[in-house]
């Protein structure tokens, strides 16, 4: 383990794309290792108090997402299967519907699937966002027809921070087809806004852990009493036959324990840290002519900001920060790599020019203002040195004048 | 955690169950919680990083599976979802044959998939066994057709610990259908028998982590180069687009490490933990006149022994062992609960009187000659207690008399 980098080392800006999990989580986990490390299917009393132990991580669970009951939680392996479980577990439990909604922003797991699904005879609708990334409420509601089996939609955008507002939207499904299921990937919205599924219509909820300090490798999904959903995973009786396989036992305590703390933190979350994120915003928008912020600044998250440097390419950004020890990320981790311009920047008609020089910065309780002065101080030079190398001199040189115009 | 039972309180003799995570599996894991928390998938190097070790652990399962290139090595939640992917992965691969090829005595996570399978219009062969839990190869040989598409077979029973000739029947497989694809459930194999794949004919083959001293919630599946198989779970583009979801990065290094003390413990486990268990199982048969073993005692992992006490009630035993803080299952962890009879045991024809009495015991390399010396000693005397309360009197009685008659 030489020539490694910790944490200590780096200024973590992607908390979108995976977080530290919290001390204390790990402090739970650990006993479930290699101490209390019976079957929870088993007779004896070794095995069966691994069984109570989940219990509390399901009511965990529940409480920071409001359910009125902790059996309406089911856990997963991460917010990709809960996502998966819930469209192809609705679909093949209501298999005489045939249509899908969905919009043109959400994460791979649902759109990949939907795609996968539009290929074994399902039509699908995406719904298109405006330049702010909101929806349509009106082209939504026209999209519900007799046939539409399962609305799929996230609650906040992993790129933009952008909110929908599901809760509304569940409304509007059940007015116009209550048989028709409404699902939300709350995967970005839990720990960061308030969540309450047993005051709205909303039936299935997907969450991951390891966006909320909790490790990788579990999930959650939120099934609201009596919808019917069958499982994904086939086997044993586990997760009262909603997901069979042995428990992440260790990681189910920990999603449990992060759960508490994410809602401990809420309060945090929604002040300190959405002031930390807009200095750092305002920060750049003031030094960095050709900064513009992607996507709504007051429906949103209040941990992430998609910044665009414009004119200037988002690869050789990150390199420059990762330089500096600065880790933020172009789009969604589970794209990048593929170096493909995002399909949510294009959805909201963002300038190509803009989508190539995009940059998401975001934050978590760790998020410091100190990190948030570094970043403002030193970013600035890093853009204007990329500005000087870009070939669009003369669109740089306008965009400028403009901002000195403005002042 | 106050009450709690933990491991140094227990004599445990459930491996097959689940095993302790080795602590030189939790040391590997733990800085892979808060310090070297990257997502794999990150453009900079404090998640790139991770990738790295991941590549590392995916050489570890490699090794331990013996497969030429660790690429073939993909990693899942469980073993229940390489099942399940190997299953339907390679039937939607392949959507023209519609012919299963199984045993009546798999997991589960394989039964259960069939029988949604044959839901879907899928023809399934269930392979019987004799009363030693054994094939008839030339059945197998027989039941397949120009349309099977997949063979999916255990490599070692979970309940009694009786081996498969699996690398004879993927021979037979290829011979008689080149194109039907050979899975293997090796979950209670690995660790316990040398596996070599690459020196075989199987193209699929699934584990489990928690089997082999890892933590619940990772498993790995290996898929020969060139044998197609669709992802189970969609979204991302991890583990080479088979596998979707943010890497379970902390299970995964686990695995590996797991994997590697699996290997150098083999010897140990066809040496020392095989002597353990023949010696616990003569001390039962000897000292216990309605003890039998269930199952061929030559085809077997060398940690399982299955003996019934003939006459009297498996749950009782369980809990009798309990009190005893002897941890013992009446079968698979995956099906207990249901209080339903074996359906490996109903498969060998095992007498009922004898399947209701069945208690397997499964070791480990933390299992010592004072635990086995401890079973030895105390079990007679709890089976004389219960066989006392038998309503099978006069059955007992005549067993007795034969038992006694032979010595």
């Amino acid at each position: 383990m030489e020539n490694i980098i910790k944490s200590e080392n780096i200024v973590y800006f992607d908390n979108n794309a995976t977080t530290k999990v919290d001390e204390k989580v790990v402090e739970a986990m650990l006993p479930f290792f290699s101490e209390i490390y019976g079957n929870p299917s088993s007779m004896y009393e070794f095995g069966g108090q691994v069984g109570k132990y989940i219990k509390d991580a399901r009511a965990q669970v529940a409480e920071l997402l409001g359910a009125s009951d902790p059996q309406e939680i089911i856990f997963t392996s991460c917010g990709t299967e809960s996502a998966n479980m819930a469209l192809r577990g609705v679909l093949e439990a209501n298999p005489q519907k045939k249509h899908i909604i969905t919009t043109k922003v959400e994460h791979p797991c649902v759109l990949n699937t939907t795609k996968w699904l539009e290929k074994k005879g399902y039509q699908v609708t995406y719904l298109s966002v405006n330049s702010e990334g909101d929806l349509d409420l009106n082209e939504f509601r026209n999209s519900i027809t007799h046939n539409t089996a399962i609305v799929a939609c996230m609650w906040a955008n992993n790129e933009t921070g952008v909110v929908f507002p599901v809760e509304k939207m569940a409304e509007i499904t059940k007015e116009i087809n209550p048989s028709t299921v409404f699902f939300v990937d709350a995967v970005q919205a839990a720990g960061k806004i308030p969540i309450n599924v047993k005051n709205t219509k909303i039936d299935i909820l997907g969450i991951s852990g390891h966006k909320v300090h909790a490790p990788k490798g579990v999930g959650a999904i939120y099934i609201k009493k009596g919808t019917l959903v069958n499982p994904l995973i086939i086997g044993g009786h586990q997760e009262r036959g909603k997901r069979a396989g042995t428990e992440n036992v260790a990681g189910i305590i920990g999603l449990g324990t992060a759960s508490i703390l994410a809602l401990k933190n809420l309060d945090d979350e929604l002040t300190r840290i959405k002031a930390l994120r807009d200095k750092l915003e305002r920060g750049l928008l003031e030094r960095v002519f050709n900064a513009r912020v992607n996507g709504s600044r007051i429906n949103r998250v209040p941990n992430t900001t998609n910044i665009s440097f414009e004119y200037i390419e988002g690869e050789l950004i990150l390199l420059h920060l990762s330089d500096l020890n600065i880790c933020a990320s172009s789009g969604s981790a589970c794209t990048s790599g593929s170096l493909e311009p995002s399909h949510v920047l294009r959805a909201m008609g963002i300038p190509f020019t803009a989508i190539h020089g995009s940059t998401r910065f975001s934050l978590s309780r760790y998020t410091t203002e100190k990190e948030i002065d570094y970043v403002i101080n030193s970013i600035p030079d890093v853009i204007k040195k990329l500005n000087s190398i870009s070939p669009f001199q003369k669109q740089l040189k306008e965009l400028e004048e403009i901002k000195f115009a403005r002042k």
